[in-house]
């Protein structure tokens, strides 16, 4: 990765444009005119990818700089799939209000703020409290990346098996950033029935050991009030969704609704291996690129944020998220079958489409400057 | 500008690689060894150009997001002279203990921090505090660029007219964040007769208005306590250093002594026009690119911060400044004449000569890492 100029430095006339004494003239003009910080250098075409690495991948906890290279990863694909100019940002600091005010100080320099493996459940305070303060797009890609995919995926399964989305009963494995954020945007799509599973089992009303987001989504989530374990919320359930990296046996997944769409996303070893779950699903999809039907983030946030920052949305919201979801699902919506209900990540119409809706709803929301 | 990609990402097998689930292996690698994020990552290949916005050229305190454009500027010079990768970093905080914390936070994404446009004294305590928190090099180049280059042009005019640099009787007009610095190089380098001036005349040991930094400079210059102005002060001198902004009139330059060195560096307006200095002095010098003799940071900061990285210093000592200096002016010592102290900034000899004398001081001083 590189930090390369895009214009000419051949000879003393372009130094003296491109730094003093030229460059006072573009620093009084925005300073005059402070929104024209967009047209004038490179803010409004960047984003940070910002991580305190708590939460890395897999890995957990290892510190800002052991997850440097998640970080370029992301920005490599932030550029090649939505044009997108990306910095590492990992910063050696833990605490909540710490990790809030280190962001709002380096917001004047980006157009977006791109969260990434943050442990739960600092990340949705992070989050929210960032969005409030700043009027640049914050998203925290391990929630939103994540549930825009999957909702895609389970858009098009149902377009694929003639369902009704809203009539599914979905049972969620994890309560952490994916799994929270996967919730929302389901009941935001119009899902009823979304039943969400910790370790210790159901996260329902009744139970007492439970944080206060995971208390919100007792309350948002499971209508019909189950209890108990993940295999017994699974008993006759249309939708598997894994964000856990635990296990779910065959026996349980037999036990679901015949046609049941199986979204095993743990990485690298699915709740379930694909290949058992086809014996009892519809729809099987993972987290893996070498099994069809990959949910894999890079499918939304390069779009999102290139739509995002193409109108200077000042946020991101559930709208638009929503139609990124329809968006990148309408991209295979004629090529439908069981190993394909997603694009492949390489398929060059995602990122323009996303972007597109994106842009588009975020001017119908009122969120966008341009 | 723009962040690009150095690896290519053509199919699923690149993608794997340089995002999940290859990358977990180089995460977990430096997890295990920490220094090996220096050979994984960009980080010692890249610096963060950090400012608050509120010294910028001479616009003063104009806030973080008008700086922008003199941040880019700088890492585009970073780049094209130093092969350096630098990213902009215009902070919205103010208060020093800000400043400092929120740098060091960011500092695991970065092999060095190069300070710019931070108004003096805040300049000189943020810069000492970060060093002494931070194993990476933390530069502000207002003060040490300019004084590096200042230094170069003074060696050359010395090495020109066959004098003796540590005779030389130098007076500095300014006591900001470059006089200040100029003055402690001039000290470094041997030179004994330094007296530096402020608005208000001749900083000297007797005077009661002065800050913290004034008073260290009083206590380490002007060794033969003069007091009075700057008028004062330049009757006799050999050198007049400008970095002030204000005006000197010709006749305070024509009280100088025989065959004095005048560099009058404000930008855009020198202290004195250089063909009225011309008519006094040996060896005349500006900031600016349309006369001869231009101390021009750009000599200076892509081959310091190159050489720093190469050998992964952890700060950039007064020894590396001087062999800075040194290497600067060797450039073009077989080619001197009065309008040619200083090599262009467009020589391509220049980089590679300073990062490698810095380089070599860097170990020489026992702060390399390789």
């Amino acid at each position: 990765m590189e930090v390369a100029g895009t214009v000419p430095l051949r000879d003393a006339d372009d130094l003296s444009l491109a730094y003093t004494p030229g460059v006072a003239r573009v620093c009084e003009a925005i300073a005059e005119r402070p929104e024209l910080v967009h047209d004038y250098t490179w803010k409004s075409g960047t984003v940070a990818v910002v991580t305190d690495g708590s939460a890395v991948l897999g890995l957990g906890d290892i510190g800002p700089e052991a997850s440097l290279p998640v970080m370029e990863g992301k920005a490599i694909l932030f550029k090649q799939f939505g044009g997108v100019d990306a910095v590492p940002v990992a910063l050696d600091c833990r605490e909540v209000d710490e990790l809030v005010e280190t962001v709002a100080r380096l917001a004047p320099s980006f157009g977006g703020i791109n969260l990434e493996d943050i442990s739960a459940p600092r990340c949705f305070e992070i989050e929210r409290r960032l969005q409030e303060r700043l009027n640049i797009p914050v998203f925290h890609d391990d929630q939103h990346g994540t549930a825009v995919v999957t909702l895609a995926a389970l858009r098009n399964a149902v377009r694929l098996t003639g369902r009704d989305l809203a009539a599914l009963r979905v049972v969620i494995s994890g309560a952490g950033a994916a799994g929270v954020a996967i919730a929302r945007i389901l009941l935001g799509a119009g899902v009823d029935d979304v039943v969400v599973c910790d370790r210790r089992g159901v996260v329902s009303r009744d139970r007492d050991d439970l944080t206060e987001v995971k208390r919100e989504l007792a309350e948002a989530t499971n209508p019909n009030g189950r209890t108990g374990s993940l295999a017994d919320a699974l008993a006759g359930a249309d939708v598997f969704v894994g964000v856990s990296g635990g296990t779910v046996p065959e026996s349980a997944v037999a036990t679901m609704a015949p046609g049941a769409f199986v979204f095993a996303m743990a990485n690298p070893n699915p709740e379930v291996h694909p290949e058992v779950a086809a014996r009892h699903a519809a729809v099987v999809a993972t987290g893996r690129s070498d099994f069809p039907n990959q949910i894999n983030n890079v499918l939304a946030f390069p779009g999102i944020f290139a739509g995002a920052l193409q109108v200077r949305a000042t946020r991101i919201t559930e709208g638009m998220k929503l139609a990124a979801a329809e968006a990148l699902a309408a991209v295979v919506a004629d090529e439908l079958s069981p190993e394909r209900v997603i694009p492949s990540p390489f398929d060059p119409r995602v990122a323009p489409a996303v972007a597109a809706a994106v842009a588009e709803a975020a001017r119908a929301e009122g969120v966008a400057r341009l």
